[in-house]
């Protein structure tokens, strides 16, 4: 393992950066410079940027350093996507403390990468420097769309149809399997320390080696995640989901606002209507959910709708539709109409299966309020 | 003061943004959707991006929030300038723990748009969240400039004269004597507190009365900088050079190759000569160093010449101009002529005041190398 302070700042980014080729025209000139230098002469440009920080947005006991990289890309893509744009350009920021070594930060670039290639995107520049304590990660990307291709938050109208990608509540789910499966861990981990402290005491010999072998198999053990593969998957590998903003251009359907769902379907429909000044019915039974995710509700004794409804992380695309696209929008697969849009006064409705109506709240996932 | 969670991401960015309104025609829809929208039609684009961390970057026990928002927005701004732009927009992102209170951010945004009105730079955006151990702050800004006036840093050729804005060093020697303060004062707080247990254990309330009231006394102690504003200044409150580039441009002078020295000034000459392909001679004469600078240089016993080559931070511009330009230059104040560009094998030379040579090695502040 090679230490970080070996290369210093600029041999680590000759080393990250070195064989990165532009491959798109709108990027002139990547890292190298005070700046990167872009050109979009004919469209839009659209920006965001996400700040990911250890301990509060991911836990490197159960994520890898790529698939952190290619998360923390993935959720800035899908910003770009949300808007209905293309993106084009990535600015990455880095801060890590003394636990870190070059090859981690290999991986985390080759995950980077692996996203940016995906969608054809350039990794043009960034900042890498030295945290006192966790990692500390910042994506800015960049993207273009014709003007009249953006779609905002807020041009959703009565009678819209509200339509969600994918299916929902599978990346909560995997996050609360992966934090059992830790606690587990934990647990086993303090009771093999507290024997292995007696047998110390007591000058057990013998019980100390068979609990260090204890210890080692321990440190080896991989939770078994037979038939839980996807809720895994949702959460520590998300997609953005390009694929969807294809097929609604192939299809000619234009949606009339749209956001991705990052902190839950009821946060997102409620900016949303606030943001179009509309109201909305949103019926239970139409929410798409995942086989898995049910299933691990059941197990973890979750309300999967609530799940479905304030789980976040999922990044599928919430999106509003005239009603006359009704009949384009039954052939797609993946792409599933949740409910409609209404006036503002009817206020913003959840349709239960029973058929009682619950006034929708926002309790997605809000890192400032723990 | 009023705690974070109260008001929650949502309500914290509203409170933050609300009566942002967009200077640039560039910018096109700025806080409120899942991109912010810009329009260059006529421009490059130009992009950085720039980290900073507690502990690392700033120490919060001397900087306050509000020149910590207005550091963090020069220093980005001062990127845009050295490659002969002009910033137009400006991403933020803060993660921040439980030390800090709404009106701490309410600070940070204060400075961050003071330096922002400054040169007319709209905020587009950002991400709040939560840290677990320190304040994170991530900045990324947006700028333009014709393609024919970018100056990178790779366009320097033999006899080019180099030259730097300002004065350097100043803001390492403001480093070093704020450092000196905080440790003086860390030295009479531990002090204090060995005699405030000292008369617990004795039980002695009189002496504790007096230790306690020395104890308020020195909580509220400043330190005395008169005769010293100037380089404490330029540690916590730098400038983007955007009058120098302005004074440029109105005398007609178009560099060859520039930078911002924010690692020092042998640093940087270096990255110009290496990425230029070619040597330079620097005249130990010639550096620019301002009155205080080497006052506290004295009393400090320091070389004031390492320091003025090696400090960081001084957000100064170094530049290369065609030999034919220096009868322009002879008129400009702020702008000295340090030495010239020559061939790649004759090295990168200082020549000292008694007439050495030797060569320039980088030792610029590097966070990754402690």
């Amino acid at each position: 393992m090679t230490d970080i302070s070996k290369l210093g700042e600029f041999g680590l980014i000759d080393r990250l950066t070195k064989d990165i080729k532009p491959k798109n025209d709108s990027t002139i000139y990547g890292v190298g410079d005070d700046c990167a230098v872009l050109n979009y002469p004919d469209t839009r440009v659209l920006t965001t940027t996400d700040m990911l920080m250890e301990g509060v947005h991911f836990d490197l006991t159960y994520i890898t350093m790529q698939q952190l990289g290619y998360k923390a890309a993935m959720v800035n893509l899908s910003d770009v996507f949300a808007m209905n744009g293309s993106p084009r350009q990535l600015l990455v920021s880095l801060a890590v403390d003394k636990r870190f070594d070059v090859e981690s930060i290999d991986d985390f670039y080759t995950g980077l990468r692996q996203a940016c290639d995906k969608w054809n995107v350039d990794i043009i520049g960034g900042d890498t420097t030295s945290s006192r304590t966790g990692l500390a990660i910042s994506i800015t990307c960049i993207g273009e769309a014709q003007e009249k291709d953006i779609v905002y938050r807020n041009g959703a109208s009565e009678t819209d149809i509200i339509c969600v990608s994918g299916d929902l509540g599978a990346a909560y789910m995997g996050l609360q399997l992966l934090e059992r499966e830790k606690n587990i861990f934990y647990e086993q981990y303090d009771a093999l320390s507290q024997k292995v402290k007696k047998a110390e005491k007591s000058g057990d010999k013998d019980a100390l080696k068979a609990l260090s072998s204890e210890e080692e198999a321990l440190r080896m053990y991989q939770p078994d995640f037979a038939g839980k593969e996807y809720i895994i998957d949702r959460q520590l590998r998300p997609e953005a989901r390009g694929d969807i903003i294809a097929q609604l251009h192939e299809a000619n359907i234009h949606p009339t606002a749209m956001m991705d769902i990052s902190d839950g379907l009821s946060s997102e429909i409620l900016h949303i209507c606030n943001q179009s000044h509309c109201g909305c019915r949103i019926y239970e039974n139409k929410i798409p959910i995942d086989y898995q995710t049910a299933v691990m509700a059941e197990e973890l004794n979750m309300n999967v709708t609530t799940c479905a409804l304030n789980g976040g992380e999922d990044y599928e695309l919430l999106f509003t539709v005239p009603i006359g696209d009704h009949e384009k929008l039954n052939g797609m697969d993946n792409i599933k109409q949740i409910g409609y849009i209404t006036k503002e006064s009817l206020g913003k409705m959840l349709i239960t299966r029973d058929g009682n109506e619950f006034e929708l709240t926002a309790q997605g996932w809000n890192p400032l309020k723990h």
